[in-house]
């Protein structure tokens, strides 16, 4: 491993999730909490215009904004476009500013506690993930989607990754998950400095990833409409175990429809505000248990 | 008491707050729900185009956009001003379709439980209240603004209430919320139906009613930026007492601010996201025991 030399704490990526866009209110009000390192950390505010307006976006999703042939379009002018390619500028490998990790932080109204979600498997975000998941009992560590040709922010750095909190209402400052989340900050920023020092952190040599399987839609009728909610027995079940024949949804008229894959499955971001338009109810992910 | 002909809910006046949007459209779904009345009832989703956006409205807050005066005023033209002038021509007391009763289905990321909030001290909804609260340990009761010359759409209507269930997020339905909401209205529903048969229905001379006080903003800087969230031991404790000295917010640095008033008040809306835009933190109740 290479010399960190900086870090980039990016909060408010979506307009509407305060916690990660009020700790980068406080990191730039109070600078000397994030001086004290040997790299330099660099906090950004990512979407200005919709954090104003409290909501995701203005035009379209940034954090679907930063695929490479994207950032290089230069018709692509919305204001969530414009922005990517400023803080790609900022952040990316051929920046003079360039971040050697990314820690993108978001907010869900799932029950995700703080999870760290990941776009690869580079044994430094492994380890890192299983030194965090070792000190912090809330830690959670996911696997998504590969992350070449991504189009998520984190994807500018090798080393990005994005921690979401949980749950919490879209457009709410929520003290406890505020601080649980500026606690890991701080956490992870500690761990890039001893590794920087060439100390060993290792506590554990396995680690629980919950790794993406597929996403879940909404039962809806020939026009697209919702028709059954995320069953009773599901909500705020997120990480536990889904059993063949479990109920997922509750129909508007009080039917509850089952679970019928083959194998259990761990649910996350079950309800999140912001699939609802994606067509996402729920990500089914698998538990695997690695050894690093 | 006149015989009640016709009983509007009203639900999706913000098109964020799902629960009683999906209630209308199940109520349009399967209308034999509600056609054993000895009355009409009219269902109406009140803002389908901030439903359909997943947001709280498009131009400006529909629910105060019915001041009698901005309803004669051809010159607002904004699409909530529009659709408030067409929900006054369908529901108001000089239509063919005027509502006898509206409820107004809403909902909030505080922990308000089924809160039915009166505008004015009408006997019948001081009774209908002291039943609902006697029957249905969710429900609470509050009194807030007297109603005359309201901006609000249950306005419209002497005997129009609010509904307002939490804590849920904005943008999502949660089936537990959902049912919840439901049974409420249909035992207010059962109540108008027996009421109009003549049957006497008191089963409790009192009733405890939080009565408007005042609302309190967050701490802001001289720019108008928040720089204080709910204190944790304040949040989610709606209708809870809040005694002299107890601490109401946590500044970004950590900070407690204590309450400083010099009687015990009951928080209600309590982080409220809706409420940020508006400069309301929480609103400070009094609790009144009334005898009716």
């Amino acid at each position: 491993m290479n010399k960190i030399n900086r870090v980039a704490i990016v909060g408010g990526t979506h307009g509407n999730e305060f916690t990660g866009a009020f700790l980068i209110k406080k990191f730039t009000q109070f600078p000397q909490l994030i001086q004290n390192y040997g790299f330099e950390v660099l906090t950004l505010l990512a979407n200005p215009q919709a954090f104003a307006a409290a909501r995701r976006y203005i035009d379209k999703d940034l954090n679907r904004c930063f695929l490479n042939k994207d950032l290089q379009d230069h018709t692509l002018s919305t204001y969530e476009d414009i922005q990517a390619k400023n803080i790609s500028s900022i952040l990316s490998e051929d920046s003079k500013t360039k971040a050697d990790v990314i820690v993108d932080l978001h907010s869900t109204t799932a029950n995700m506690g703080l999870s760290v979600i990941l776009g690869n498997q580079h044994p430094f975000l492994l380890q890192l993930s299983a030194y965090l998941s070792a000190i912090n009992p809330l830690v959670k560590v996911c696997y998504t989607i590969p992350e070449a040709g991504s189009d998520f922010l984190r994807s500018l750095c090798e080393l990005g990754f994005v921690v979401e909190v949980g749950p919490v209402a879209q457009g709410v400052l929520n003290a406890d998950l505020f601080q649980n989340t500026e606690e890991l900050i701080f956490q992870i920023l500690d761990y890039l400095e001893r590794c920087n020092r060439g100390e060993i952190l290792q506590v554990k040599n396995t680690l629980t990833l919950y790794k993406l399987l597929a996403s879940i839609d909404y039962p809806r009728n020939e026009r697209g409409e919702i028709q059954a909610m995320i069953h009773p027995q599901l909500q705020f079940r997120d990480y536990q175990p889904l059993h063949p024949g479990d109920p997922i949804f509750l129909t508007l008229d009080g039917k509850a429809i089952a679970y019928e894959g083959e194998s259990t499955v761990y649910p996350i971001f079950i309800n999140e505000a912001a699939y609802y338009e994606k067509g996402v109810a729920m990500c089914f992910t698998e538990k695997q248990e690695l050894t690093i």
